[in-house]
C-alpha cells in the first residue's frame, strides 16, 4: 500500500467490459500507480443483482448503485453497464457530486451529451467516453486533441462490428442477408435482437458523437439520417463486385457549404458501394476503421477492434488513467466544444451517387425512357449495365438494368427513383444504394 | 480583438512547416480562439536571416532567437527549425523561462528528451512533440493517453516517407536502388544528402521516441539497432515477391522477456520482408503507418501522411492548441513517464527470421552443406529455393539459393551467415534481410 492518497474507483456493470476493467485494475496495479502518481483502488462494482461468483470479492459487489456512486471515497465512476437508463441517472448523480466519469455508453452520449457535459462543466470534472466509439481505436482523443488546430472536413467510418461481419460474410461467400445474420448470431457477433445493429441505430449514435466532436457542434442521434443493411441482397454484392466495389455500412460526418457559403453538418449512416481501392473496403469482419480528412492533415485512418470486452476495456482504462492523473496533478481534459453551432443539412441536400438496380420490360426504347428520367433532373449517368433475364423455363422475361450515377443531390436522385418506379416499362426497383469514396 | 488575455506564440523556423503554422494561426484565428478560450497571437517568427518577402509582416521576423524566446509576452514557443542545435538551446531556454514548448524535432527529442523533460518538469510547463513522429498521424497522444491503461507489447511502423517512396518505387517498377533514389530526389522526396533517411537515422530517432513512450523507459537514438536500405537490390524485391512479400524499412519497438522472465526493450530499424497480407505492406509512397499491439486493445493501426509542411503543421497546431488550453484552464499534459526503466535488449538476443540470398557452386552436396550450417546453430529452415544460373554466354555458372528461416535469435542467424560466407561452395552472399510480420 502506497503512502499516497489513493484514487477511488467505482465500476458500474460487470459484463464483458466491466470484468476486463476490474481485471486490469487489479493485475496492472503497480503500472497504473506509476503512470498516475497514486494508487487506483476499486471501491465497489455496481451490478443489477448480487449473486453467484462474479470473479470479484463479494464485499465489492453491490446492487445499490446510488449508494456506491455517492461514497466519499469514490473519485471516479466508470459506467459500462448500458443502456441509457439507469446509466444516465447514475452518471448525472456522479458528476453532480464532483466525481469524474468514464463511460462507454454511445446511446447515452449521442442523446444526452449536452446535459452531461453541462454537469461536468458545473462541477469542473472530467467526462470521458473514448470507448463509446470504435472500441479500442483512439478516435475521440485524436479528434479533440491531435486535430484541435486543424479543420476537419469529413469523418467516414465502419463503426459497427456486427454489420461489418455480416456484410463481409455476404461479400466473401455470396450468402444472402438472412443466412449471414444467422451465422453472425451463432458466432456471438449479433445479439438476439439485432435491430440496434442491423438498422443502423448503433452506428447513428456513434456518427452523432463523431460529428459533435469533429465540427464543434452538438449533434444527437436524431439528427443522423439512417438506413440499415436489411435490404442489401446477394445480387447487390454481385453487382458491386462487377463495378469494382464492395458494400459497407458507413457512418459519414461531413462539413459542407451551401450555395450561399454557409457551413452545414451532415451526419448519415447507410450501406454504400465503396471502391475496392478505398482503404475502408479492406476492413473486414468485426474490425472497425475511421477515416478522418482534415484541411492540413489530409487523410488519416485509424483501424482496430471496435468491440469486445478487452478492446473496449483498453479505451476505458486509458480514460480512467487520464481522469485519475488529472485528479492527482490538477487540470482537466478538454471540455465539450460546441461553439460552431452549425445547422444540420437535410439528407436531400447532400451530394451523393446512386446505384439503382431494376427489372424492366425487354423492348425497344426502355433504356431511353429510363435514361430520360435521370436527365430530366440533371442527374448524370456514369455507368449502365443491361442484361436479358430468363424465367424458370428459360424463356426471356425482361431485362435487368443497373445504373450508377455521378454526384447529384440526394433529393434529385430520390425523385428520379420515384419517377422510375412509376414508369410502365419498369417492373420493379430491386435496389437503391449510394456509392461513396470515389471523389467523382 | 478579444477582451481576454491572449496567448503569445513565438514560432522558430519559417520553412515548409513554419510557414504553414503561421498561416493556420492567422487564417483560423476565430476557430482557434473558440477552442482555446483565448486568442492566440503570433509575437514573432525566428529565422536565420531576416531577408526578402517571407509571407510574414517584416516586423514579426527576427534573427535574434534568444530575445524572441525571452519576451515576456511569449507564452508558448513552437520550434520547427531543426536541427539539434540551435533548437536544443532555444527550447531549453524557453522551458527554463516557464514557456511551454511544441517541437517537431525528432533528432533532438531522440537525443535530449531527458534534459528537456526535466526542464519542463521543473518549470511545470508542457513539452509536446506529436509532430516529431509520423507527421500528421496521431501516435504520441494515443500511446501516452489512449493506451495509458493498457500494456503495449509492440510498435512497428513505416515512419520515413523518403525510404518508403524509394522502396515502393523499386517494388512497383523493378527499378534498382540508385535509380529509385534519383527519382525520389528529382521529385523532392529525398534531400540533396539523403544519408539521414536512407541509412535509417531518421527512423531510428522516431523508434527511440516511440519506444520511450510505449514502454515508459528512456530510449535514445543510440540505443536503436539500425540498418539502412542502400543494399536492398532489385533482385531482393523479385525474391520477396516470389515469397509473397514486399520489402519495407521498419521501425520496431518491442517489449520482450528474457529466459529469466525479465522485461527488456528492443528498438530497431531495418529493411525487412513483410507479407503482402500484412497491413503495413499496403502502405506505399510517402505515406506512413504505425501498428501498435497492446495486451487489451489488440492490434491498432494509424495511417496518414508522415511528412510535408501542412500535415506536420496539423500535428504542431494540435499540440499548440492543447498547450494554450492548459495555459488558459490550468493543468498540464502528460509528463515524461520513465518509471519502468527497462534495459535495452541487444540485437543478438532478438528472435527474428532471416532471408539469405547466395550464389553457390552447382554441384552435388552443396545444398546439404548449406543446410548443415543452419541446423548446427539450431536455426530451422522454412523455405528454400534453388535455381541454376547462366553466364553472359548462356553457360551454366553455379546456382542461386534463397533460404528463409523460421524464428531464431539474431545472434544465431548472423553466426550462420558468417559460417556460410566461409564455406568453399558459397561464392557470394548476395543479400541478408530479416522477415517480419509473419508470426512464425
Amino acid at each position: 500500500m502506497s503512502g499516497k492518497k489513493s484514487i477511488g474507483v467505482a465500476v458500474l456493470g460487470l459484463g464483458n467490459v466491466g470484468s476486463e476493467v476490474v481485471r486490469i485494475i487489479n493485475e496492472s496495479a503497480a503500472d497504473l500507480e506509476a503512470r498516475i502518481g497514486a494508487p487506483l483502488e476499486l471501491r465497489g462494482v455496481g451490478v443489477r443483482r448480487v449473486s453467484g461468483d462474479r470473479g470479484v470479492p463479494a464485499d465489492l459487489l453491490t446492487d445499490d448503485i446510488d449508494a456506491l456512486v455517492s461514497r466519499d471515497d469514490v473519485d471516479i465512476v466508470v459506467e459500462v453497464m448500458g443502456p441509457v437508463e439507469p446509466a444516465r441517472k447514475a452518471i448525472l448523480s456522479a458528476l453532480e457530486q464532483g466525481k469524474s466519469v468514464v463511460t462507454a455508453n454511445k446511446a447515452l452520449m449521442a442523446q444526452s451529451t449536452g446535459e452531461l457535459a453541462q454537469a461536468a462543466e458545473n462541477a469542473r470534472v472530467d467526462l470521458y467516453f473514448e470507448a463509446a466509439v470504435a472500441g479500442a481505436i483512439p478516435v475521440i482523443r485524436p479528434l479533440t486533441q491531435s486535430l484541435a488546430g486543424d479543420s476537419v472536413v469529413r469523418v467516414a467510418g465502419i463503426v459497427n462490428g456486427t454489420t461489418n461481419y455480416i456484410l463481409s460474410e455476404m461479400d466473401s461467400t455470396g450468402a444472402d442477408y438472412a443466412s449471414a445474420l444467422a451465422d453472425a448470431s451463432a458466432l456471438g457477433y449479433a445479439e438476439a435482437d439485432p435491430t440496434a445493429d442491423v438498422e443502423g441505430y448503433d452506428a447513428a449514435a456513434k456518427a452523432a458523437i463523431l460529428a459533435s466532436i469533429a465540427f464543434h457542434t452538438r449533434v444527437t442521434a436524431d439528427d443522423v439520417y439512417r438506413e440499415g443493411i436489411t435490404k442489401v441482397s446477394a445480387e447487390d454484392f454481385a453487382s458491386a463486385r462487377a463495378l469494382g466495389c464492395t458494400i459497407k455500412l458507413l457512418a459519414i460526418c461531413e462539413r459542407i457549404s451551401t450555395d450561399e457559403g454557409k457551413q452545414r453538418v451532415s451526419a448519415r449512416v447507410y450501406p454504400a458501394l465503396v471502391p475496392l481501392t478505398h482503404p475502408l473496403a479492406a476492413v473486414n469482419g468485426a474490425f472497425n476503421a475511421v477515416v478522418v480528412e482534415a484541411e492540413a492533415a489530409g487523410r488519416l485512418m485509424f483501424y482496430g477492434q471496435g468491440a469486445g470486452g478487452a478492446p473496449t476495456a483498453s479505451a476505458v482504462m486509458g480514460d480512467l488513467v487520464m481522469a485519475a492523473r488529472n485528479r492527482v496533478q490538477g487540470g482537466r481534459g478538454p471540455r465539450e466544444s460546441k461553439y460552431a453551432k452549425l445547422k444540420i443539412a437535410p439528407i436531400g441536400f447532400i451530394p451523393t451517387r446512386y446505384y439503382v438496380n431494376m427489372n424492366v420490360a425487354d423492348r425497344p426504347g426502355v433504356l431511353s425512357a429510363v435514361a430520360a428520367e435521370f436527365s430530366k433532373r440533371e442527374v448524370s449517368i456514369a455507368e449502365v449495365r443491361q442484361e436479358g433475364m430468363v424465367d424458370d423455363e428459360g424463356a426471356p422475361c425482361g431485362a435487368r438494368i443497373v445504373v450508377v450515377t455521378h454526384q447529384a443531390t440526394d433529393a434529385a436522385l430520390s425523385e428520379t427513383v420515384e419517377a422510375l418506379a412509376d414508369l410502365d416499362v419498369v417492373q420493379t426497383i430491386n435496389s437503391v444504394l449510394r456509392m461513396e469514396g470515389t471523389d467523382v
